[in-house]
């Protein structure tokens, strides 16, 4: 089977995951008596709200990129792509915790929850990769192995980084909320820069 | 009329209620206390998320088998496939009760909604695939007869597989809920395997 | 501009407001004492989902078999088309509250403002219609002129028989939401006759 | 990389956050005392709702104005369009606060949220079209320099039109909604006029 129809099924669920982040807000009961006060204090949503933002469009960005190597799908990668889908649907909760409690003392489980969903997604890419590289005919006749050792190696350091940032939030919930927000960016930048140089 | 539009429409419908899963956790009312705590006691959402998570996959994954033998829609299979629709959408509830529900004594009526939805759906594949079968020039004019045969007998199990665990549930709810996961991972790994052999 | 934008646009929106019917059962708040008596006096809602859903269903159907006849959009028809998906997006609150209120002595309301979302939708489906068939370079050449004519015709019944079917709401609400469905089930039994036929 | 994903990617976003609007009303807890008065009552919120759906709207035709002159698409812009996504997602929840608050006495920081937000998104856009024009390899070989210019004056207008009617919230509340109405139908009147002559 051909990866087009994968890839519209799992763009159209990357698209109303990161649009369903609004109902974090939809969820916050603004009350009567000081609305623009509570609109001020809800800063950790919007941070939240914009790191989740930029972090879905990245793993969009990447789904892409991977699957440009990818030329066919056999059911076991269906399934494991649903597989990949289950975490990033899942993100709006984590999501709205981390705004409600970070900076609270409940702030641990909150930031684990977000970052151990991270990794779980880190992995199941590296699973993805690791299965369709194993079975060469998945893959375009006309790819760089090479070009495929690299991105095995920069997709491997994903459950790492992410694992260091949520075990830092055994310690620090507000730093490891911080260090999600680094990961993201320094991805964003990174890209930009390679499409600028 | 062409499939394309309709298998498209249905994509859309699948993807949004994969992803309207979610809900079943932002509708659950974590409180500052012990964040940690009920994180953790919401094992059975987890559970029941990932079930009708991959539930969903499977009906897509198998809706996409379907209709790679159906080459035309008439308006009466337009109108079977919205009523395949009606189930499927409505999967997000009764998987919130039976996270809510199943582990106590009010476990049986929600394993009873979860079920017969599931039987509903796989009456309704069966009705599809009947009459686009019996209307053969709905069917692509390279079919195999043989295979037709073979795909009506494994579809008009799922009623049966289902109806059973769905019985269940009138003496031990949670059995049935444990049924409905195997279902699903009998599915997941007979359909892996299939594309290994 | 061609029309394929506008019908995936279309397209996507008719599939998630479809699926967000799901949350006419998601705000139901089902408690702990007595689950299954809840869910079997949950009666209204499940007709009342099936009926919006298959109206949806309809609409979605309709919107085709009109741009099937338009080949090019200018932007006054874009925004007629907008127009139209107001009412559609607005579908699952009347849903909501005639499930919620029609056998109760606030059924007037409810039915009235359900009919009046669908004599709404009628007269833009017109108006889409209308436009259209006045600026002859926006149709397909092909286009028998009888054909538009009979179309305009049975269009133009529409808000109509909606109409009606909404005044009856003033006497008697649940005659009314009858009648919504009786107009459903009609042109459902009339599309697949004429499949048949 | 071409825009084709890009452009669906938005689309589905565009699509999914205006049909996300019906939650304003089903947000909304309508009691049983008096259905029909509450109803009535709730003419901010019809209004609100079709501002935003038609603002929705508006920035769907221009985002696909715009992608018609950009050919290509490299990272930063894949980026720069994710960033413009965020103000549009986030609009359902200005959208219920406007309904809300505006006749209140604490209108003045609902009406500066929603212009905020319009604001932003009227400099995103303004960044998304200097980038692509700067880099003349992004755009379509045979786009008109002279049409860039006049497409560059007229986006450059969008975050001053939008601040000044964020200004006046600071005075008066309900002016500014009326204003965010008045841009929402002078752009549409002009663009079926220019569609007309």
């Amino acid at each position: 089977m051909e990866t087009n129809r994968l890839e519209a099924f799992s763009d159209g669920v990357f698209a109303i995951a990161i649009t369903l982040l609004v109902l974090v807000f939809l969820d916050t009961h603004i009350n009567q008596h000081d609305v623009g006060g509570e609109l001020v204090g809800l800063w950790p949503y919007y941070l939240a709200y914009v790191l989740t933002f930029v972090t879905i469009g990245i793993i969009w960005v990447n789904h892409h990129a991977l699957f440009a190597y990818i030329a066919y799908a056999d059911r076991t990668l269906l399934f494991l792509n649903i597989a990949l889908l289950i975490p990033v649907v899942f993100l709006p909760f984590p999501t709205e915790l981390l705004a409600k409690f970070v900076r609270t003392d409940q702030g641990t489980p909150v930031a684990l929850l977000y970052g151990l969903t991270m990794v779980v997604m880190a992995l199941i890419f590296n699973a993805i990769w690791h299965y369709a590289t194993r079975r060469h005919n998945l893959l375009r006749i006309d790819v760089d192995r090479r070009e495929v050792t690299g991105i095995s190696r920069s997709y491997a350091a994903g459950p790492f980084i992410y694992g260091i940032a949520t075990a830092v939030g055994l310690v620090s919930p507000e730093t490891s909320a911080i260090l999600y927000g680094v990961i993201a960016a320094v991805y964003v930048s990174t890209a930009a820069w390679g499409a600028r140089a």
